[in-house]
């Protein structure tokens, strides 16, 4: 098999792992819905595609070669449009997909942080034309991708060990791996990411107690970035994310310049719907989710109820609006 | 000042630090209660010490030089008795104290995991004689304590300035710095523990679900060591609690031979009276360190009233006893 690629998906995680492919000397046809992207990634050396069918061209060449794709677009009916032209996973759209290229023995590999549910589905409905579909879990930000990513893989056993030399190409050395069949990869990068909330969360509370707790208790502020610092040399806590949040509080020492919004991209929310669908607590993750919710929102109605509450059995006053 | 430290307590820490200080140079001479400690470090090259009176004499030999004495030992009243020969942290004990050899000038380092609160009154106490006492959070387990390890450290700062060669001479390189006044060492560190505990949770209930829920949802099971082997290259879980987790788990895949009863050594429960004596939540430490006294019981009343409750209200059935 020739080391050629298909990629849709030119975001800052796709475009980087193109370079990163590029640099290892895998040919990659790029497609991406803007065109401009296409254009700058050709600049680098990828053989642009503007279409679907134009890419397929690029990729099969006149021996009509087996074709491997990698998606590394937006999670959720984005992945499900692109592949099968279906809107909410399943009204078919008048629109060419994917799937209407793909011949049977190709490959198509999801990089993104795809629910390991509509994984299994699609793999099922690919599986229907003798498509081999892979998912591929993807860590390590932006610099793992341009650089060597962290990679939990799931599919068919023998197609992963066919394009093996693929995920060894992009992962960083010893930071890819089979995690089992359809849907594994996924799995394995959801719950990834709900420890990630939950270590976020821990070391965000720790940090919160130093910074607005301690001076009072001790009578001086501390640095946190040096508290970060010396913990990144050799403590228990240390961590990628200790390293990172050694870098944001150096630059912004009392993060003056970032509001406390936090978004989340479903991951957290997944692995508390399949932590309650195996009956198994996690309620580290389910706290880290429920303050980010808590964050993003004006007002807490829960909380209106407990003044309201306070005040009728007590008298307590309440905030008057 | 010449390179010579009195060091009290070689349990498996204060053992693996007084080796690491002979193999730097420092000269060390050694006490622990326990004589065949003493006698075991003085084959390494340590200057043996079997009674206080002695190490003092051995310290400050003709010159009457400055005593700089680190002490390792077990937090709480045992640090009382040994530096003034208090019970409870305030009745006079019949017996020789630390502090009944202590002079003006003398550093005393505690190098333990002592409550913060201890340590600014210990201070205090030794402030009055002249002496000044050291706070120095000990974070990266015994390996650190031998090869490097991270130092957290409280006090006057110019006595931090005039004794920074012996903490550069244990730590990691770059792994120690000063906190802030009496306490602050202590303080950071107890903090530290506290997001260690709610680190280890997160992995833990991560782990949790990809053992016993992944396999009714993929169909097969997971081998976590694989998946933490993947983690461990450039994910952003990436920890040195990940790296040993994975070890664990390499060795023994299902944790067969380990119970699930885990005990704690105070810190996350002093971090939680902080939290609520400085009004900041901090459910990750909450959380994890009430999961580790559920481990510890038997059998939960509250759960037993919550069984109870449903049987009352709904006559739902209850295990009979």
């Amino acid at each position: 098999m020739s080391q050629k690629i298909g990629f849709i998906g030119l975001g800052r995680m796709g475009n980087a792992m193109v370079e990163h492919m590029l640099e290892k000397g895998i040919e990659v046809v790029a497609y991406n819905r803007t065109k401009e992207k296409v254009d700058e990634i050709a600049r680098e050396g990828a053989t642009p595609a503007y279409s679907l069918k134009e890419m397929f061209e690029k990729l099969r060449g006149e021996g009509n070669e087996r074709a491997i794709i990698w998606l590394m677009i937006k999670s959720g009916d984005p992945v499900d449009q692109l592949l099968f032209a279906l809107a909410d996973g399943w009204k078919k759209m008048e629109e060419e997909s994917l799937s209407d290229f793909l011949h049977e023995g190709d490959i198509v590999i999801d990089g993104g942080n795809s629910y390991y549910k509509d994984t299994k589905r699609r793999a099922g409905l690919l599986k229907e034309k003798g498509v081999h579909f892979m998912d591929c879990g993807t860590s390590g930000g932006i610099q793992g991708a341009r650089h060597g990513a962290c990679l939990m893989v799931g599919g068919e056993k023998d197609v992963y060990d066919e394009i093996e030399w693929l995920y060894r190409s992009l992962a960083q050395e010893n930071g890819y791996g089979y995690m089992g069949a359809n849907g594994s990869g996924h799995y394995v990068k959801m719950v990834h990411n709900a420890i990630e909330y939950g270590m976020m969360q821990s070391i965000a509370e720790g940090l919160d107690l130093l910074e607005t707790g301690a001076q009072d208790s001790l009578g001086n502020p501390l640095q946190l970035a040096e508290v970060l610092r010396v913990w990144n040399h050799g403590s228990i806590v240390e961590s990628y994310l200790t390293r990172i949040t050694e870098h944001a509080l150096t630059v912004d020492p009392h993060l003056n310049q970032i509001g406390d919004r936090v978004d989340d991209n479903g991951e957290g929310a997944w692995t508390i719907l399949e932590a309650i669908s195996a009956k198994i607590p996690f309620l580290t993750v389910a706290h880290a989710l429920f303050m980010r919710y808590t964050t993003r929102r004006d007002e807490s109605f829960a909380m209106k109820v407990v003044a309201a509450q306070r005040n009728e059995f007590g008298g307590h006053e309440v905030e008057k609006k």
